[in-house]
């Protein structure tokens, strides 16, 4: 009982973090209110979305349980109105943002595994989970997805969703090894951070030197 | 039998109107005649696809019965070679547009609750079912959803299928009910459009004031 | 035996060849490592899953079997490396993108036909299974999805698809005949590509004449 509240409460954290990510962008590119809270939905539930059709458990819990849209709506709402003193939290967003990528890349790893998909399906499944929503965002606002340019982003839920695979595969995804999980998303997603770590980028040829010409 | 047929042409109407405003947007972008069809199909028949998927019923509508596709690639076709007309008849196809919209989300709704959807569930499936085509007409000719932008127009969707939602909880789902639905969304679009109604933008903070240069 | 070996090579095959496609243009697009493997996977998978979720197939293959992950993460992975001698490799990469292109039009044909998807349906399917990667791929790097301009790309697969159906309808859907349904699909795309055909464009009304200012 205490468990699954304790579950609950941190799932709709994750959706509430996710939420104001997604009503922070909308509300950069000026969208109207309905624009701002159905982005900030898009952000905190597409994840989710995805897995469940994937795994078919549907209809997706997005759609079976209502304070989860509750939850993502009244927070998208809420950015919308108090998004000038929420600029100036910026840090604690990003701390937050790490910490819903971690509890979504376990608990959608772990949702898949359950499914029966096998391992490396799995994997694939919960990083989507953790960054479905905000490619979703970002797709609808215009611009190219900013988890695919960010620094470790992505490969922080993939190392969270492998971890999670491996203690499934010795028997020890129980509660205090899935809170390590978490912990090792969200401290690494915050290194990652802090020293700008990044993923190596492809050198491409270089520009034709050109002694004129505001594309030379 | 009768019913059944007034519902599957109320139905063919929404996905022809949606066809010819998917096709349109791709017209103006240049698309060739496959691209207007596809943009025109996806338009018509996207939101009833995530609905279908999102409540299991498989394969969806749209790849189970030709006459939603024939519907859908006849019209965008005929978008094509007629756009200049068409041009002409912009208040008929906004006038349209609000029809199809009104129809949708009852239908949408509608589906959602018969498959054991809880009722805040069925209404966000219902606007999906609406808007979902408009959102991947826009998503695949590279605009910002428009449905995010422009006057109520989810937010009528959003009422509508509350509504349904109240009368289907009172027993009041049959046919008479849901004219009254289609007709309420309908209605409330066309004022919204008439009045420019439109929900309240967020204010972003003034740029600071420069005596000089192009973004001062 | 064989024969599903040969089947599961081709349709690895597949895989690779639109993982590049997908790498490619994530690399143009200066994306890191993770993003150009991530834009890999979504091009060389995304047809297939989308394919396996309205046939209801869930998990889909792409999470059920590791060697189709493994097989575009990989190639996305080597193109990330070795692109500059790739872009050299242009001819080479567009006659293997037809060949992926006639087999995913007819395994996706075929897996909707034998899930009891009416013809028409399943023909819409076995397209948006061959485009589907490609559509993913150019919605994340930002472009209108060049399946809806380039010469006659998506009009080949669907006469594909056509073909499959009719050969499915009349019994003859046996490993001869799907091999020339491949090689139709190819050398359609082939000659399409050599001849420069292209479907219609529609034409707009002209711009006004001025006789000066840089959009005239």
């Amino acid at each position: 009982m205490t468990t699954s509240t304790v579950l609950l409460v941190a799932d709709l954290t994750g959706v509430a973090v996710f939420a104001a990510s997604g009503a922070s962008a909308a509300v950069a590119k000026r969208l109207d209110l309905f624009g701002v809270v159905f982005v900030g939905v898009v952000a905190a539930l597409g994840g989710g979305i995805f897995r469940d059709l994937v795994i078919n458990e549907v209809p997706p819990l997005a759609f079976a349980d209502w304070r989860y849209a509750a939850t993502a709506a009244a927070t998208a709402a809420a950015v919308f109105w108090l998004h000038p003193q929420l600029a100036r939290l910026r840090t604690t967003v990003l701390v937050l943002d790490a910490a819903g990528l971690g509890l979504f890349t376990v608990t959608g790893t772990l949702k898949a595994l359950d499914a029966h998909v096998p391992a490396v399906g799995a994997c694939m499944i919960g990083v989507l989970t953790a960054i479905g929503g905000g490619l979703g965002r970002d797709l609808l606002t215009g611009e190219i997805p900013v988890v695919l340019r960010r620094e470790i982003y992505a490969l922080a839920a993939l190392a969270g969703s492998i971890l999670v695979a491996l203690l499934s595969a010795y028997g020890q995804a129980h509660a205090a090894g899935l809170i390590v999980a978490i912990a090792f998303v969200f401290v690494l997603r915050l290194v990652a951070l802090r020293r700008r770590w990044s993923a190596p980028v492809a050198t491409l040829r270089p520009p034709r030197t050109g002694t004129r010409g505001p594309r030379g």
